[in-house]
C-alpha cells in the first residue's frame, strides 16, 4: 500500500509549504489536487499565491468536491498533495445535494486503494473559543471528523506549528 | 500516589475516545463523571453519542459541578474518568454562586489525594482569533488557568491532534 | 551567534512564565522588552500581573513598535525575553504609519545579529474556526506569517500546552 500522508496546523502555520517540500522529495513531478475555488478577490490571491510558490514539476488537477475521483483518476508513479481536506469539506457541507459523511467514508475507502504517495493538507479549526452560531459548530466538529477518519488510517501525521513541523504518527511504510 | 492524566485537544480531535481506550487499559469496570448538562437537543445527541460508543464496564456518575466530592465519592479500585474540564468550568462560571478559583483549588487538593487513577479530558480554547467579548476572553483565560492547574500536578498530559496521542508529559508513575 | 528561541502558544497557556523560567535560567539578570500597551483596565490587569510574577532580576524596557531597536540597544550580557510578538504585530498593524512586513524583516535581520540570547513569545491564533471579518482573517494570516519568519530562524521553537513544553525545533546552540 502507498504512503498516505496527514499535514495539519492553524492558519498560515506553513503546512502548505512543508506539504510541497515532502511531496517534491517524493517525486520528480507531482499532482496537485486543489480544492479550493476562487469566488471572490481574497480566495484569488490565496490560490496565486500558492501557485506561484509550487513552480515547476507539478501538475494541477482542480476538484472542489470529488477528491476520490481524482485520486483515482491520478494514481500512477507520481505523489499527489491534496490541498486541503477543509476547503473540499466545505465544498460538500455548503453544496445543496453534499452528504459529506458519504464523501468521507468513500474517500477513506479510495485512499486506501492507492499506488501512488498521497500528501493531504488539512487546518486544525477546533481550538479556538466554541464559536456562537450553530453552523460553525457543524462545521467545526465536522473538520474534526474528517481529520481523525483521515488520521487514523494515514501513516503519517504531521502537526505544523511556526513552520516547523512535529510527526504525530509514524507507521511502517 | 495515583497516577493523574490530563488528555486536551480541540474540538472533535478524538480526545474523548482516547482517554475512554486508556481508561479501559486501566480497569475492567470504570467509573465514568459527566460533566455535561442537556441543556438543549444539541448537547443531549453529544451526550448521547459518548454514551452509545462507551458501552459495558462503565458505571455513570453525573456531576455538573461538585468534582471533588464526585472524586472523594468513588475513589476505590476503578480509575475514573472525567468528561470534561472546560463543561465543568463553564457549569462553574455560569452559576450564581460559582466560584471557578476556589472550585479549582478544592480540586487540585482532591486529585493529590486519590487512590484509583483519574483521567480528565479537557480542551484547547485559546488558540483562535481573541474573541472579541469580554466574556469569552474571561472563559478562555479561565479555561487556561485550569488546564495549566491540573497539568501541573498531572503525571501525564497528552495532546490529542486528528485522533493521534501526543505525550507532552511523562512523570514517574 | 546568539540563541534565538521561539515559544508559542494558546492564550494561557502558561508560555510567558514557561519564557521567564528560560529566561532566567540564561542570566543573573534579564532584560524584559514589553510590547504591551495599557489602552484600558482588562489590559493594565494582564501587565500588573506579568509583572508581579517575575519579581527581581529584571529591567523592563517598554517598546510597542521599535523591536529591533530595542534588541539593538539592549544587547549586551544579558539575555532578553521579548513579550510578546503578536501585539507588536497588532502595534504595527493598527498604526497608521504601520509596515508590519517591513518591520517583520528588520526584525529577522537585527535578531541574526544578536549577541545575548533572545526568546520571542508569541500566540497561536489560528487553529479555531476562520473568523467573519477580513480584518481577522487578515491578522490570522499576519501572525501565522511572523511566527513562520521568527520560526525559521530560530534556534529553538517551543509549543507551550498545558503549562508543559514540548520542543518542535531544536537546532545547534
Amino acid at each position: 500500500m502507498s504512503r498516505i500522508i496527514l499535514v495539519t496546523g492553524g492558519a498560515k502555520s506553513g503546512k502548505s509549504a512543508w506539504a510541497e517540500a515532502r511531496a517534491e522529495a517524493l517525486g520528480a513531478s507531482r499532482i496537485y489536487i486543489a480544492t479550493a475555488q476562487a469566488f471572490d478577490a481574497e480566495m484569488e490571491a490565496r490560490i496565486a499565491e500558492h501557485l506561484t510558490r509550487r513552480g515547476a514539476g507539478w501538475t494541477t488537477v482542480e476538484q472542489p468536491r470529488e477528491l476520490a475521483q481524482a485520486l483515482t483518476e491520478t494514481d500512477g508513479d507520481a505523489p499527489r498533495l491534496v490541498d486541503c481536506l477543509t476547503l473540499w469539506l466545505t465544498n460538500e457541507m455548503l453544496a445543496e445535494d453534499g452528504d459529506w459523511r458519504g464523501a468521507l467514508e468513500t474517500l477513506v475507502a479510495t485512499l486506501s486503494r492507492q499506488t501512488a504517495p498521497v500528501i493531504l493538507v488539512t487546518n486544525e479549526v477546533g481550538s479556538g473559543i466554541v464559536p456562537d452560531n450553530a453552523l460553525a459548530r457543524r462545521f467545526q466538529d465536522a473538520a474534526g471528523v474528517v481529520n481523525q477518519a483521515i488520521g487514523a488510517i494515514a501513516d503519517e501525521v504531521v502537526l505544523v506549528v511556526a513552520g516547523q513541523a512535529l510527526t504525530i504518527k509514524d507507521g511502517a511504510a
